[in-house]
């Protein structure tokens, strides 16, 4: 086996860090996504000897774990980010529950102390592992720098197991420094469960019966997957649906037309109403995404039978097609038409936003959407936009847009990345604008400042908590106003152009903009506050 | 008792929330920094109920949790947070950790699912628990409505102890919104433990003999504590340092003269090289910050004794009070003299930007100190600078510097806060800039804008690395150039006013102009980088 990696010692006796960087390129982990400190250095170096690894530096760690999520879903393979001891994972925590959400291979390497040193508990120490845990499918601790090569390789093929998953591999400074390292040949990625023979038959009675409904998820969300659910659908009657936050979502005109579940339970209730059956392909079964008084967490009607055709760790896409063989073998899928009309003009609101959006679409672009208020009325205008590739927030830990809209780049760099994005989620991690900036990433950020955290709005009235919830102390807590950031300047910081909107016809100039130059660019657009 | 509660139902009939927001304020905790979710809702509208309870908005939790780090440093009593399930608990982890190494009282109120959505494993359900161990000396979840005050004021009880340590309440969201809560009365704060006799002989003994070193850290900062030590060192000749990070120290002019450990290990060992003694007065023994090849851990200096006086948990002033009652009754302290001389003119350094910050330092300030490369240059410009307080980076987690000063002066309004922040470690929570506006705070934060991770270049050549430290794929992961961050624009996007300066006549003349005007100003300090 050739290893990509320039020896400048005899074969054998490279350094740790040259040898896991050397295996993983070998692996097809060919980007790391990094915030690097001390313990990280001689990783870090490994750049230099290994050029086929490209090493994408962050400025905050959320931003490297959210872009490796991204990275991976688009790419199918594992990713990689490189963290800095605990706290550099506790940063990088909340867009790893994303991707644990997602069932997103991503493979996370954090660096810690030399070994020797650990028992000092110096300021820095803390138990990795258990962090590591709360969000891994798989976590090891390299002890040997023989060893580095072989815990690299296993740890990318672990995060390809049941359908994907975070491996989290701890990398003590010594290993990475010392001598000795033995480059290891890639393992087998874990191939997915064939469908089971007894599930297709099950759902293949129920979709026969009339009210069926077939909620799509996880992998079933793939051109070939959605393209086998259409042909079901348009065989048998039964209704599809999408799970609310999809990791990766082939839609728009031409493939089949689908309804999201909406994120308020009431909602997703009223869509379910009368389903005879929820034929589960990819999703799991539907539940609220908050529980609420007197509101029922289990979305499943009374009387529906569910039938788990594939799990995510099944191939999804067999499943269908399998299901459709019996069912639909002369069918054709409905597609979606192309019609994506002309926005309103005048002043923006989140319809004419989110239709000056569709209109302006790129073929074959991906849409990043952390637009969460707005995400209702942003579904169906992309439903009949340019075909496209959707990304959702999986796991409901906001500051995943402008991550994700950086891994999504990365990975294609063929295709337009469009992030449609709310105020008070972006500035989690806005950091990643400077990322896009010095990546020269062809991303579009469509900012929705609305000057609140107008999810919470909703919320506040829905849990029946304030009647004040635009005023007073309480009130306070979930606006962005007084002042409210502006969003120009900011992005003006990171290195990345922006212009500020009021009107519909301002937006689409601008969107005109943003698509004609390279490089990134970001759209404040003044939207009236929901809720 | 009279609970500052606005009473709508009966006593006893007030909701979860209310019970515990009203009970937090009884027992001395009357600021909470928040980044609310859905979960949250019911504490927010308890703001409304209960108008002694102060909330502040920070726009990501790693601000708040740094924020309510600093402001107990400063108060001396438990602040509050209040984070939304485990990706809000994981965003807050990093300034967590630097609280946990701080030994700072802090009460971290995480909201979870109502307890009948557990088992959904909706998309944000994640181990809470698992993670807030990792940081917290206290961790329990609240299962019933009318015990959710008890836990409260235990839980504030709970982080005075050892020293002071975090202390999670977990917190389902029908906890919050059931009626039934019953206010709870406060309960004692934990005191810190008397110093031991024994110890006081043993250390007396120590400082006795000529080489004797006392390594003050942790509680033993205080005016108080520090006068003891100067008195001791005054009569006996026994040398005085500070440990590296320290979490609050009374220093400057007036106030005995102290060295600060230095950060790298080699420079440690020099300062610590011939010492006979080290007496550990609330510092822990020194241990190098990283490990690096072929250099000890353990930075005791070979037959030196270490006599442990006081640590984290013990009355560290009474401690060293007692230890200068035997050895030194008469003696009086040798006060720094107040020497701040002006900075030479002409385009900035590390040097001249250390010397404008001391000359035109304001009584009494909070000086925040994340200034990383700077630190060596800035303790002893500021030893002889006028009397203020410094708060560190305790635990190595960057990010502090900003949400520090957030919290520094929100605990202390009528200080002014001087904010000395490396530009790197700025960027991973520079939303606090926002609170610092929107509270309307006095920080001026002197952003020294090196365009580079700089001491992660001098770590880079200290490991042996790299030599391509500055150049190179290896080099481009620790500058922060291409592009190279505009802080001041990105100040401006979070509403506060900005300048930029490049020499040391224009650094003072911004230092007027912020110390003029109220509200936060940000200085970004163009200085060469070093390393």
């Amino acid at each position: 086996m050739v290893l990509p990696v320039r020896h400048r010692r005899p074969v054998g006796r490279v350094r740790g860090a040259e040898a896991l960087v050397g295996s993983l390129v070998g692996a097809g982990v060919d980007v790391c996504f990094m915030n690097p400190g001390t313990s990280e250095m001689h990783f870090v170096q490994a750049l230099d000897d290994v050029p086929a690894m490209r090493g994408v530096l962050t400025l905050f760690e959320g931003v490297a774990t959210g872009a490796a999520d991204a990275h991976a879903r688009i790419t199918g393979r594992p990713a990689a980010v490189l963290l800095h001891l605990g706290p550099g994972l506790g940063n990088g925590m909340a867009n790893l529950h994303n991707a644990r959400r997602a069932g997103t291979p991503l493979l996370c390497v954090v660096g810690a102390h030399a070994t020797d040193h650990v028992r000092h508990d110096a300021p820095l120490e803390s138990d990795i592992t258990a962090l590591a845990r709360t969000v891994s499918g798989w976590v090891h601790t390299c002890g040997d720098v023989r060893d580095v090569a072989d815990d690299a390789v296993r740890a990318v093929a672990a995060a390809t197991e049941r359908g994907g998953q975070v491996a989290t591999l701890v990398l003590p400074a010594d290993v990475s420094w010392s001598d000795g390292g033995v480059p290891a040949p890639p393992l087998p990625a874990a191939a997915p469960f064939p469908p089971a023979a007894s599930r297709v038959t099950d759902a293949a009675k129920a979709v026969r019966e009339p009210g069926a409904v077939i909620l799509l998820g996880g992998p079933a969300l793939t051109a070939r997957a959605m393209d086998a659910a259409g042909r079901v659908a348009a065989a048998t009657g039964a209704r599809l649906l999408v799970e609310t936050f999809p990791r990766r979502w082939d839609t728009g005109a031409g493939r089949p037309r689908v309804d999201k579940l909406a994120y308020f339970a009431e909602q997703a209730l009223e869509q379910l109403d009368g389903a005879s059956s929820l034929v589960l392909a990819g999703a799991r079964s539907p539940v609220s995404f908050f529980g609420y008084p007197g509101v029922p967490g289990d979305l499943v009607p009374d009387g529906a039978t569910v039938v788990g055709l594939a799990d995510a760790a099944t191939d999804a896409a067999a499943a269908l097609e399998a299901l459709a063989a019996e069912v639909a073998p002369d069918a054709v899928a409905e597609p979606a038409p192309r019609d994506a009309p002309e926005p309103a003009p005048g002043p923006l609101d989140v319809r004419s936003l989110c239709a000056a959006v569709a209109a302006t679409l790129p073929e074959d672009a991906i849409v990043v959407d952390e637009s969460l208020t707005a995400a209702a009325v942003l579904a169906p205008a992309l439903q009949t936009a340019a075909p496209h590739t959707q990304l959702a927030l999986t796991g409901g830990a906001i500051g995943q847009g402008p991550p994700a809209a950086v891994g999504a780049a990365v990975a294609a760099p063929d295709r337009p990345v469009v992030a449609v994005q709310a105020d008070g989620s972006a500035l989690y991690t806005l950091q990643a604008l400077w990322t896009q900036a010095r990546e020269q990433l062809d991303v579009t950020t469509v900012l929705i400042n609305n000057a609140a955290y107008a999810i919470l709005r909703v919320e506040l009235a829905r849990t029946g908590a304030g009647e004040a919830a635009h005023s007073g102390r309480a009130g306070r807590m979930l606006t962005l106003t007084d002042p409210t950031p502006d969003f120009v300047a900011l992005a003006t910081g990171y290195g990345v152009p922006a212009r500020r909107v009021e009107t519909t016809e301002d937006l689409l100039d601008a969107l005109r903009w943003a698509q004609r130059e390279p490089g990134p660019h970001l759209i404040e657009a003044i939207v009236p506050a929901v809720g």
